[in-house]
């Protein structure tokens, strides 16, 4: 197969025609299917249907303190719950609170609760600074930067490599501008390219010296244990890399059983140093009486232990393989060799990020709109939804069946070739 | 029984011998209650399992719109839920957004998103205003002061009496003030007075002319359907009432079923004019995906409708009545025609409060405490927990079993005696 660019004019408008064909084939079906969002599918949802059943009377709602979780309870988790996410997000008992169903509003309170107070450490509360700044690794995760637009905070892209954020301009950003106040992070299996930080990019946020002595990594650990198969990447544990340099205070991590359990009603959870979680957990006070224990203890009751969800993902896998399968297997097959679009293969996660000729994303899904396959809006994974080159594509084929992921895919690739060309003709 | 007052320094020094006997002997017996919290009992709870075995596989896991509760969901709940809460708060389903498992969490968010963007109509955010006063109605609830603390507004008493807010003092200080942004009410068998606002107090504030256009009353709604018997106090409806006033934007209402279903795990929503929940929802979607719908749906399933929640109730108060009677009866048997105390005697609610004389709120409470019965600090019912005639005493008659309850209040009255014969000593 030869590359687009390669064509004459008239080869293009002879590969348009042909592609304006099949499209309005396409169009015809009436399709109307979704990829825009990481869901996972029904039958994954089944996966733990044991998690609604396993409390049902007085005597097995007590926690292992002799707690009755339906009542009010403690502000920071039952203690079986702190030690089994503690396990998930390999760090201590002690440095771990347990929150309601969303690690998101998890994060949101905390940079509300930093733009009211301050982090530990804040010479003042973020919201009496003249600026405040983050860092935005992208191709990211909409909904982080949907917070920094919310609290006014000014975000600056740093390009995502294929190992993580560009640190060495993670560096001269963070070292040089004491506004900049944090950084974004999805370390594993990110959110959208699926790719997992390298020892390396760990071992640069250690050795990282923030000018402003409150920076924050926000460690957004979604897909910590979300693997498609056996073959697994690894992560640094980064509050112990920090520690071992003195620096244990500069991360939040962040994790869920969003994609574990329930998307809906999941357990959220937030790690940090114990100094952090001291300080936070004074401020926490304020905010709540305390979360929903019952649905930790059901947790802890179903899944039991690390081993217990590590085995419960392998049966989340052997459901998401296929679909992720059948995506790349497409790409190879429609796409590779024509010079048209690059994509990444992640080991775990739940997207796959797409780049196209610049300039293409935006028509991309248009196209694919248009005849009823509804795609993340391209821009998204950009700050402000902006991608400078207008190229970056989530894929989501976690949702729906393989069939229905199947033509949809087929209809995707042909929009980015249809607008491949649309493009290629214009120059 | 004469009065205290009327005693010789001789006669209350031997009254104060035959009190300290009787607490010697309490606290021979090493007593471990404690009425501090209004928490449900054991029993109480149990009124609700079935909420927890309602939902157990995949069909029924799904709202009446058709969507899958245990995947992401909406921002303001599932219609069903709506349609039940909006009964019980008596707003339409279209001025409502059902959140998490805690009302004071929704109050919280409502200050914080009031602080960093301000409410509808806002000229600027309050956090970049000089100054925030709020009026705190006293004695009032602990919990609302401590989120105005949180967030450095400063807290203004006014006084509650038998009606409601002293609406003269209110009037005089919201409509002469404009950095008084707002005002804390439990209007409905307040915490801790038991008390029910009159129609004229709603009355007042619907014709309530604040100087601050952004002027919010806070509602907390939180008994609203927590009668202990067929004698039930009526509340007018504010945001009706406010509405034929054209000030249907002036109140954030809240309520919850944490002592309707279980403190921990129930379902907590917030009510408000249409304009209002606009401008909520606008900013939720950076805080969060969405509640936990499965909870809803396991509450609508439970109860039903509306008359559902008031059969439900009906249980409760055939346990919580004898306590209640127990602690009153105790009260009118030891403290009345003493001079030495007053208190109210709900017709619902969950607290009951005493005023001792003054000066001795403390002094009984560390007694009660020194003999083993934990009992809310004295001065936690005024904001900053200062007490300024320190005689205020909240009462949480619901968590012991009656009879560790009886007892309970047996030394609780014998503290109070003995506080006020140590205080008329000092005279």
């Amino acid at each position: 197969m030869s590359k687009y660019e390669r064509f004459s004019k008239t080869q293009l408008l002879e590969k348009k025609n042909e592609l304006i064909e099949s499209y309005k084939k396409f169009k015809a079906k009436g399709l109307q299917l979704n990829m825009s969002r990481g869901k996972p599918g029904a039958d994954q949802l089944d996966l733990s249907l044991g998690v609604l059943s396993c409390i049902s009377d007085s005597e097995n709602c007590k926690s292992e303190s002799g707690s009755d979780c339906r009542n009010y309870g403690t502000l920071d988790g039952i203690p079986e719950a702190k030690r089994l996410f503690a396990d998930m997000l390999n760090v201590s008992p002690e440095e771990i609170i347990i929150g309601g169903n969303s690690s998101l509003n998890m994060m949101y309170d905390t940079f509300a609760r930093a733009m009211i107070h301050g982090v530990l450490g804040s010479d003042k509360p973020w919201a009496k600074l003249e600026k405040v700044k983050f860092l935005c690794p992208c191709p990211g995760y909409d909904r982080h930067f949907t917070i920094c637009e919310h609290f006014g905070i000014e975000m600056i892209s740093v390009e995502n490599t294929s190992e993580g954020p560009d640190m060495a301009e993670v560096k001269r950003l963070a070292e040089n501008d004491d506004s900049i106040k944090g950084i974004w992070c999805t370390p594993k299996y990110s959110n959208p390219e699926g790719i997992t930080y390298t020892d390396d990019v760990v071992d640069a946020f250690a050795a990282l010296k923030p000018a402003a002595k409150d920076f924050r990594i926000f460690w957004d650990n979604a897909y910590c244990v979300h693997h498609l198969s056996e073959e697994q990447d690894t992560l640094k544990n980064i509050l112990t890399t920090l520690r071992a340099n003195g620096k244990e205070d500069m991360v939040f991590m962040y994790g869920s059983t969003s994609k574990v359990s329930f998307p809906g009603s999941g357990v959220a959870m937030m790690a940090a140093s114990k100094a952090n979680i001291a300080f936070t957990k004074k401020q926490l006070f304020a905010q709540t009486i305390g979360p929903d224990e019952l649905n930790q203890l059901r947790h802890v009751r179903f899944f039991k232990n690390l081993d217990g969800i590590k085995e419960h993902m392998k049966k989340h896998a052997a459901i998401l393989k296929p679909k992720f399968d059948a995506v790349i297997n497409t790409f190879e097959k429609e796409l590779s060799g024509k010079g048209i679009a690059e994509w990444t293969s992640p080991r775990g996660g739940y997207f796959i990020s797409l780049n196209t000729l610049d300039g293409c994303a935006k028509r991309t899904v248009e196209l694919c709109l248009e005849a009823g396959v509804v795609i993340t809006p391209a821009g998204a994974t950009y700050p402000y939804g902006k991608d400078p080159r207008d190229r970056n594509i989530r894929i989501a084929p976690t949702f729906p069946p393989v069939a229905e992921l199947e033509t949809a895919i087929d209809l995707f690739c042909l929009c980015v070739k249809l607008a491949a060309v649309e493009k290629l003709l214009e120059a």
